[in-house]
């Protein structure tokens, strides 16, 4: 392995860097088995030629809920690991016809997929399907719950440019409320040790936020002050108008991220957003493209290298390979 | 091969096991035929890792009418023989820009696929696809003419679970009059020597089925009286209101399959279901959930195999494979 | 190489066959760079089986435009070639989350595909996208631009049955105002020393065709008289009644290619349409089926050789090929 950053929480003595049959979500997940997904993940950084870890073996991506760049990376990342890929799209979907979440899992199940990739909009839909399937499940994005992989790679992106996570002040910022990017972001980054910030106007803001050891800020430039790194998150252009916000242009000039705003971050401050961008609403154009501060392309990348990583470890189990302790063998 | 149950009808002497270039239907089909079909699927039940009977051939899926079920289990099945599959949904199709269906056949055929999967909403329509081109094309549904594959899967169940068909009470439930599902199991059924009952209220109730060998049942508790397998029809909503019923509560109040009802078949009864199920309007949820008695989840498992198995034969022609009249070389 | 045809204008000492990093248009491509293509494309028309050139490599379609016979040509192409295919269609796209197009080409080219092709409704989307990231970009169609793949497609389709494209009397007819498809054949074919026509109604003729080399004809008998090759061009149904035209039926009356109107061509005529065919507007039925003059069929077989071919040249120099000034090496 030639990872370029190496995790700082090594597996314990006598620990299984990931006893889990699914990944669902980060919460509950131990720092070692987060460094541990991270650290497979390095690998396949550099590794993106065709590999074989995964030949014979068949994924199914059901997407009860379009994403095209989600579904991308997870399609190319199982077909350069050699996997039978197969995609469905929630538009020719059962569900459509009345089907049951569980009958569509039941349904799933039975063709006898070696990994699932589910995204859906009702949080708590893929641990569902999960409890009665008999194959590893990677959540894609479940509702306003979690979205494990993209925590993962922010947190990948992070440690590459930054060598560490632990220690720095990291803003989480826009539509806390709703954002399952957000909500798994807070949970890996505390757990790694970050000082985590949630910036939002009062009607985006969860309520109890501070219980999941983040901080609140309603006022983006206290919010920002001396961050190492800024996640701007996408702002729905349903929110835009009306319940939560007045609108876009005023959402803008309180929480948008411009130039200007962003000098009271750390000088070597890291831009971040998932995608895809709402330039002018959330970002300005000038920060979006400021090839210094701005991970923005870097993210993707490490998407594919993530979900390479967590379609290889899950899958581990069923080709015959057990942790001894040392390795797998 | 690993066959858990072996046709009871084998090919006779000098016989050719499917000399048919396509699969457009069952109607037509002899017993050996069938049989030996249902020995072929036998083998990939167990045999599920991918094999490289289909290597460097090319599957075009064209689906004119959306099935992500059926779609997967194709795409699933040709992935697994080592295909490159390659498939296309109406939504994106030509047809949308008026072009007819002969020359959207001579197209597919100018790319030269080595084999056709087509599903189509109109009766027809596959066989004259099947006229224009120049490799097997397999029917995956055309109107409320055949689906083949689907009786086929049917009946892998039914003689896994039963050890055979001949003799056996089979009672087809349901909007008999528009499902293609239940042409194709008439056909299957029969010529196989099953005892093959249709209960359907009056309106959906094809005019002479008892031509087709099939006997007419108006009132399900007798229809159901000491019936084997019990196999439930998919309701379209469409039809659940207006010129066909009255209302889906009273559909399923006379129609419906409730664990009371079910009293009257066989003890060992088998219940089966297409899929996706319209739970409380023909089948009821206690039903469907019942472990025992419930083979829904085995009818996808079993269609991935069957699909594997007709891919498989129809394509060994131009493997430069021969039936010698003992096997294939 | 089995060629059947081959390039009149061979490569001149010390050029490169193709020296682009892209295939955006055929606009001021060299005549040998054309026919280095053509001949490539040769050798794919007789070998259909999987080959293994791009192994390991990723292909993206990214169609922002819909076009299943298109995009079924290039991952049919693409899978040929053993590249893992990822298509992504419109419909699902960020595009319609408000991302704009740069984007898109940086979050695409951040997954590292090894090949981009790429159809947009935009003329100038794809050369933007191109400019833009690190791997070459094969423009599928860009709005009234260019469509080089279906120029290159047809001219390989002339030369196998007219041996050579020089001196060919060719007409291209219909709605030349709108099509991509006229454009790319006014260059290819102008480069290759063909005399070509347009021949439209005054209000689907562009200004100043005759710039291109092009003689441009509005009455449709005098535009066939003598011709080698009739092109048809598609009339889009939106643009059928209203501003350009008075009727469907009575562009039928002027414009249509009947056998009537093609008594004025060559005895040996080529009759060609990229498909979908509008019968009964553009072309009629006894035409469209005349199979000693239409190469329509073979367009679209033509389709998948060409597509194959720019692939496999595209990519030689990150597969580590180079042009030694005799061969790949």
């Amino acid at each position: 392995m030639t990872a370029q950053t190496k995790s700082a929480t090594p597996v314990p003595d006598g620990a299984h860097p990931f006893p889990h049959d699914h990944l669902l979500g980060i919460e509950g997940m131990q720092p070692w088995e987060i460094g541990f997904l991270l650290d497979e993940a390095e690998y396949w950084v550099t590794h993106r030629q065709r590999g074989k870890q995964l030949k014979r073996l068949t994924q199914i991506n059901a997407f009860f809920e379009n994403s095209t760049r989600t579904l991308v990376s997870f399609e190319i990342a199982g077909k350069r690991l050699g996997a039978d890929v197969v995609s469905m799209a929630v538009a020719n979907s059962s569900v459509k016809k009345g089907e049951t979440l569980l009958d569509t899992a039941l349904t799933l199940d039975a063709m006898h997929p070696d990994v699932l990739v589910i995204r859906h909009e009702a949080a708590g839909a893929v641990q569902l399907i999960a409890s009665k399937v008999s194959c590893p499940v990677l959540n894609a994005g479940d509702g306003q719950h979690e979205h494990p992989t993209q925590a993962l790679l922010d947190a990948l992106t992070i440690r590459r440019r930054k060598t560490r996570l632990e220690g720095l002040r990291i803003a989480i910022c826009g539509d806390v409320l709703h954002s399952r990017v957000a909500r798994s972001n807070f949970h890996l980054l505390s757990a790694m040790g970050a000082e985590v910030r949630a910036v939002a106007p009062p009607t985006l803001m969860p309520p109890a936020i501070d219980r999941l050891g983040v901080i609140p800020f309603t006022n983006m430039d206290d919010g920002l002050k001396g961050a190492d790194v800024v996640m701007m998150l996408r702002l729905q252009r349903e929110r835009m108008a009306g319940a939560y916000l007045p609108s876009e242009r005023e959402y803008f000039h309180f929480y948008g991220l411009t130039e200007k705003r962003l000098a009271a971050a750390a000088d070597d401050v890291l831009v971040m957003h998932p995608g895809p961008m709402n330039r002018g609403v959330e970002i300005a154009t000038e920060v979006a493209d400021d090839i210094q501060r701005s991970a923005i392309k870097e993210q993707v990348e490490m998407g594919v290298a993530v979900r390479m990583a967590c379609l290889d470890v899950l899958t581990r189990q069923r080709r015959g390979l057990a942790w001894n302790g040392e390795g797998w063998a």
